[in-house]
């Protein structure tokens, strides 16, 4: 059963889903499905019968094929039961966010709330309480609060990126910012480069654009140029979607060299990239950033405060050329009215303005450096191997020992109450199954090292 | 110059964004862009000459036509200069949200901000700034904040329609909600039926679906049940978006009969139905609802909080059937990742928990009573007619004397400071052209009479 069955029997779900089709409806003929896919008949065979072996299709004698029952919505990926769930991006995602508070959550990408600045969070929404009227009730201005992309504009200029806080739009999320970006630039079947491996929420945001992800082999010092300009060449992609500083899940940094080759290779391919800047306040010192080198021609910076500051208050930016900025902004308007909260904005303001905010993330870098030592050592007894070894952040990325399914210890842990982030989620090229990421910030439960101690030692069986 | 010829010109432009081709790169032959756009070759040959005199195309002799220069990325809708803007939906957006502090904004659709229960929302935030720092840091459940869910529940089966807090979806505002329906359900070249007039929102974020909108004709009593069937027909819609109480822009409220009708239709074609219900507490008595008499079978209620408590802290829902509810979960998670601001979906549980709320929402209702007859009275003495008379809600939808042009009107007052909302905005078949939307709470700055009267007086002119 060949690839081109699934890409049919998809395309059949899909229209079925998309065109509200119910049961005894019919279906296009053989012949006319295999010219619109651009697929042989036989292929067209096979996906009806395996579509009839699951009961959504059924074939009736010379007139053809029905529909057997209304489908659910089509659901992005494999959605079943909890339990049953398959392990892909969004398993990590759910089981993260609607894990029992006594979960222990080490796949989850953020920090403890112990971690988090909350003396500020609270000086700023007691601030925001005395708001003036309008504040509170308005739905404030298209690009977002002023305040704010002032304050990130002189940040990114001591940065060395030097644009006004007309090319910032705030939004609400990091997610959304990259979300917007999407809808802006891609159209169904583009194709969009990401690292392999890659932050798993890239993978589930680009399914739902029906775009194709093709993953560029992640190295140490950032992604393999040789085979970014190969795949440029090859599928002409019209995105590129990667984090330069503290990659994630694997914690690489970019090196400078790769940084000029990625982005002579994404200017002779014209390709536009999305720099996510969601881990920069992890790292001791900057690195080499593609938008500072690129001057944000192709280049689009976007971000949010959810990892250093608060994911309960939303609030992310896009950093881009004004003509960008200016779709972007009614592409917000259209499908949000309106940026980013101005409360939820004035408040990641008053925060990052308090002086408290700077010497909060110089201990919160101290703290992780001296965990990810910590549990490094620990994890190597146990036989888990370090990819690279981060600058900063709070994620490992490690190898299980002997080729060990992630996978299978990750459903192990989710049955005692432990939620991981096996590689494979990471993985555009499905090539990280035996690959785990650790967040040493939530590693303090002992039922973390007992559950996979333990479920390393069974094989993963439940 | 005809119709035709502006949707071939529309998706050349399309096609060199999407595919973001270069100066030099070649576009498709006129024989094949005629078949695949099924117009005639003498459209598209007309198409390309009109492209070529923008300096978008050249031809080159004997070869072929070709990209002349990269183009800005691709707008949803003309967008020029903010003076020189088409009156089109964003329009009316972008004057209101980024209009000058002192503008005044009649056009708008929302009450200024000292109607707006700030005490309560003062005390929500103070209450928030002495949450868990879980509550303040963490991104929340999937679903979002449990206790206003139930909250919200509880006044749904108040309303008669029964259904527990987990067909309660809470999202980052009402438009985001109808955004995540329409990743949900809608495909490309999908026909969606909306009111004709309708808010004209509904059309911007549509069109950014790229779906074909087709207007029902709006009664004082809903929709016109016979159009609506026959469109049904003609065009086997997928989705209808509409709100029932208190009609946008018109103030129109459903009958029964019409519901049942609507309803019937619906079912007999498969078209599911969103209903907003953002004006439902502006009803001084509850009007049939479609989702009420369906039970979430095929009508998804949707609404906010940004008109009756603020539209700063931003918060949304949608409420339906529970397969649907699991499936927009998911597309919220891949496209925001988590669901709205726990910290803002708190403050509007509080505030809307607060005693002080239902009160401050009677006095709101008494107080727009009296504005919308003072206000429709000093209309119809400067020759204004009302379509209807709302049973509530701020906005009164008028006829111009003598077939006066609203767009010249509120072009002519956006030169004065006065942001007005033309009828041609809210029509998907550009038949609302003498038809203006007056937010009767707007209007008590005397320059908003001394211009639309000059203006009248002018006949539009600048």
């Amino acid at each position: 059963m060949g690839r081109r069955t699934d890409e049919v029997m998809d395309a059949v779900r899909d229209r079925i889903a998309a065109r509200g089709l119910a049961a005894g409806d019919r279906l296009p003929s053989i012949r006319a499905l295999a010219t619109s896919l651009s697929v042989s008949p036989s292929t067209v065979v096979e996906a009806y019968e395996r579509l009839a072996a699951e009961g959504m299709v059924r074939a009736r004698l010379g007139s053809g094929m029905f529909v057997a029952r209304s489908p659910a919505p089509r659901p992005l990926t494999t959605t079943r039961g909890d339990a049953e769930r398959a392990i892909d991006p969004f398993w990590v995602s759910r089981q993260s966010l609607d894990a029992e508070p006594d979960a222990a959550k080490p796949g989850c990408g953020w920090l403890p709330a112990d971690w988090m600045p909350t003396e500020a969070l609270r000086r700023a929404l007691r601030r925001a309480a005395r708001a003036g009227d309008a504040v509170l009730t308005d739905y404030g201005s298209a690009r977002g609060h002023a305040p704010l992309r002032q304050l990130l504009a002189r940040q990114f200029a001591a940065e060395g990126l030097d644009v006004g806080p007309d090319a910032v739009l705030l939004t609400g999320s990091g997610t959304q910012a990259l979300d917007l970006i999407c809808r802006l630039l891609l159209r169904t079947g583009d194709t969009v480069l990401v690292d392999d491996p890659c932050y798993f929420n890239f993978r589930a945001l680009l399914s739902a654009h029906r775009v194709t992800v093709v993953g560029v082999p992640m190295t140490p010092i950032g992604p393999d140029p040789a085979s970014f300009a190969e795949l440029a060449e090859r599928h002409r992609p019209r995105l590129y979607v990667t984090n330069s500083a503290i990659h994630n899940p694997t914690g690489a940094s970019l090196s400078p060299a790769v940084a000029h080759r990625v982005l002579a290779a994404a200017a002779a391919y014209d390709i536009a990239i999305v720099e996510d800047e969601i881990l920069a306040d992890f790292e001791p010192e900057p690195t080499p950033r593609l938008a500072d080198l690129d001057g944000l021609e192709r280049v689009l910076r976007i971000g949010s405060f959810s990892k250093t500051l608060s994911a309960s208050v939303r609030c992310g930016y896009i950093a881009a050329r004004l003509d960008w900025i200016e779709a972007l902004t009614d592409l917000q308007i259209a499908t949000q009215f309106g940026a980013a909260s101005p409360v939820s904005a004035g408040v990641v303001h008053d925060a990052l303005a308090d002086g408290g905010y700077r010497r909060h993330m110089e201990g919160v870098r101290r703290r992780l450096g001296r965990a990810r030592g910590e549990v490094a050592r620990r994890l190597a007894t146990i036989g888990l191997r370090l990819w690279t070894v981060p600058r900063g952040g709070f994620s490992l990325w490690c190898e299980l020992p002997e080729g060990g399914s992630a996978a299978d210890l990750a459903r192990f842990a989710a049955g005692r109450g432990v939620v991981l982030a096996p590689g494979d989620v990471f993985s555009p090229s499905g090539r990280a199954g035996s690959m785990m990421r650790f967040n040493v910030a939530q590693m303090s439960d002992p039922r973390v090292w007992e559950t996979v101690e333990s479920g390393l030692a069974h094989g993963g069986e439940r």
